[in-house]
């Protein structure tokens, strides 16, 4: 009984997800599903690409969140279109949280949307937005064996932003067990290392950013 | 009719726990959920809780994880008994989980059990294990807004363990902001800033671990 409604839920979800999908093509709109941890610096690098694309191309931010309106706030003053969905307790967003996010922002054609989305690496990889691609930024003091701990969203990912490498001093991280598990999990996806308080890195991740 | 299903798993769920607290009690066997994001440092914690109640308490581990026995590993070099639950996929333990964990562990009477359970700051506070207290390690890193952002874990909470403190200096991190989230949500709960790397701070939470 429970594996039919948890199927009924999925396929909704994959049918609108379909949906948002064929619209961003027609419209060529880039949707980007930004995935991590609480507190791995998804919103500090979201900001970073948002003043990076001041100039060159519209975006359009989307804030995940169980509670509160903090990082919304953030873009709001930087006069950043941006909508809060707050899933009062839910642990990831769906399809259709996307489509009415997306029917109040009105994008232009061309422009980038970024969705922030809840932190958390286990559930939101077992829902399809209708994105268009999946940034996964896992951070330097979440630790190196995260990539064998979390395989599904390791393995979900198009590329993978290695955040707050500033802090590789003074921690103990395995690069090269970290870039193992990503490379078995996500042999296609980039890897950029990169810390938003230095600038370093920052620079490959934006040509990557251009292209998309 | 999802909402009916649910709630049939929640009420399983939570008999199970209450039948795991009650055998709990008899045996006079302290059970800690130590909850936290994926590498806040819960597994250094326990190991250091481990170091410390050598020659004083009897104690076992359940490590919970999507995948991996990484952590597990680490524990049984040491010698200390120790069960890994893989929940292939899914984002939290349960009361039944542990349950099964226990039955093989078959722990002594007045001993600890410390459950890892998987990193996730939302889907573990839904689900009652039957523990006895729950420990929440949140990181420097993750940063101060995390109590505004992941209310219904703060709020679980009877303890709260702010680990990677030697990470302050590199880090902007607003210790009141964190502290007001923290009384705010949890009045009752003992906050103890930690550092597993310099030792700072351990010993008042040592002397709390002694007393539960």
């Amino acid at each position: 009984m429970e594996i039919r409604v948890m199927q009924g839920i999925m396929d909704v979800n994959g049918e609108i997800a379909k949906q948002n999908r064929e619209l961003f093509l027609e419209r060529k709109i880039t949707v980007v599903n930004v995935l991590a941890s609480p507190g791995a610096g998804k919103t500090t690098l979201i900001q970073a690409i948002c003043s990076f694309l001041k100039d060159i191309r519209k975006v359009y931010i989307i804030e995940g969140d169980i509670a509160s309106s903090i990082d919304a706030e953030k873009f709001e003053k930087s006069g950043i279109p941006v909508v809060q969905i707050n899933t009062g307790g839910g642990c990831h967003l769906d399809a259709n949280m996307l489509r009415e996010a997306v029917s109040i922002l009105k994008p232009e054609n061309g422009s980038l949307i970024l969705i922030e989305n809840v932190g958390n690496l286990v559930c939101p990889a077992a829902f399809d937005l209708g994105d268009t691609l999946r940034l996964l930024v896992a951070s330097v003091p979440e630790g190196h064996d995260k990539p064998y701990k979390y395989v599904s969203m390791f393995s979900y990912a198009d590329a993978i932003v290695l955040s707050k490498t500033d802090l590789l001093p003074y921690i103990d991280f395995d690069m090269k067990m970290f870039e193992n598990g990503v490379h078995a999990l996500s042999p296609k996806a980039s890897l950029f290392k990169v810390s938003c308080k230095t600038g370093e890195g920052l620079e490959d991740f934006f040509d990557w950013i251009n292209k998309i």
